[in-house]
């Protein structure tokens, strides 16, 4: 099997490198068939059993998008109200969705015990469905970031609150809400760690022999 | 921010399109300057909270090997043993895992609760430290390809039962047990679809609007 050229190699690890949560959007809408493009390219994840469980709800009304909002906002201050002092203060300056101005909002489920498939790989560990769609989510993420779009996942959100909301099938769990859009720039280190709320650790501190 | 060149872009389309779950390996040794390789650019995933909260262990033990081996076996002979006529057949047929050729078995866990990141993001979804596990093992799975090296994920295994086996902190809970190596051929449509097992169904069946 033949490896891709090296100058693809370097370009995918820059892409990896660039790719980030964004949460500061500019208005301009996504053009239909560019968003066509980037779902097209996170259904070509792979998925236990080939179930492809991954279902993804185009999120256009303005009611749900403004119920997600306010979950945002009480979810993110309760959030806030578990930190003290410094941390307190750091929390209050991270922008942590972009929930206002992303163009697209996307809620990804997983089908919690698809048909398709027919079980395989999941009789021992059922959770893979769930994983399935969060490797569909890191395709898209990948394939936006290549277009000159940004993804940002925003996780402080209350699914149980929320789901009924969405007039969902109750098979379906939540897996994640995403914000779809222009970036308003670029940067190759995460905000978190530019606004000095975490640093990364190099790979060795991740790193394990048996 | 510009988007990557359109070469790129299709090369990258590509490269999801022809990513396979190989479970069909070359005994060759994987060199490690290429494994450290993969390694780093899976390290650069997105995580909740910049927490990294994926550990990785080399799995080197003839013994390790050996229980994981007989654990899939006895898994996999159970999961058999829950279809019927055709579909037993079809699924006898299967080669669900490359266990006994792959050079390089990796085990992917997550930090539950990791103090990196500050708990950030992991309020309201604490799963999202297992997705962020998982979204690493997704770019594991394109830097592996891009350099012509093959994953499988073996999902057919009972965490609970080998977890012991491997003397892991408490706080990790299991996410992928993994294959890497030389993958024996290429294929652009998954060995599922080839056996006849399942077939992939178009995005439209997974599109939905709210």
């Amino acid at each position: 099997m033949e490896p891709f050229n090296p100058a693809f190699q370097t370009e995918l690890e820059r892409l990896f490198r660039v790719r980030r949560d964004v949460r500061r959007f500019r208005r301009d809408p996504v053009p239909e068939p560019l968003l066509r493009e980037v779902l097209e390219a996170a259904h070509l994840a792979p998925s236990v059993g080939l179930s492809q469980p991954w279902r993804c709800v185009r999120v256009k009304e303005r009611a749900l998008r403004q119920a997600v909002r306010e979950d945002f906002a009480r979810c993110n201050q309760a959030a806030a109200s578990s930190y003290a002092d410094g941390r307190l203060e750091a929390y209050g300056a991270l922008k942590l969705a972009g929930l206002e101005d992303a163009p697209e909002h996307l809620l990804v489920c997983c089908e919690r015990d698809p048909a398709q498939g027919h079980g395989l790989g999941r009789r021992t560990q059922p959770q893979t469905a769930r994983d399935s769609a969060v490797g569909a989510i890191q395709l898209l993420w990948l394939a936006a970031r290549a277009k000159g779009l940004g993804l940002g996942w925003v996780s402080i959100l209350e699914p149980s609150g929320l789901q009924a909301r969405f007039d969902l099938p109750e098979s379906w769990d939540w897996v994640a809400y995403l914000c779809l859009g222009w970036p308003e720039s670029e940067a190759s280190v995460p905000e978190l760690e530019t606004l000095g709320w975490e640093r990364r650790r190099p790979l060795d501190a991740v790193l394990f022999e048996r």
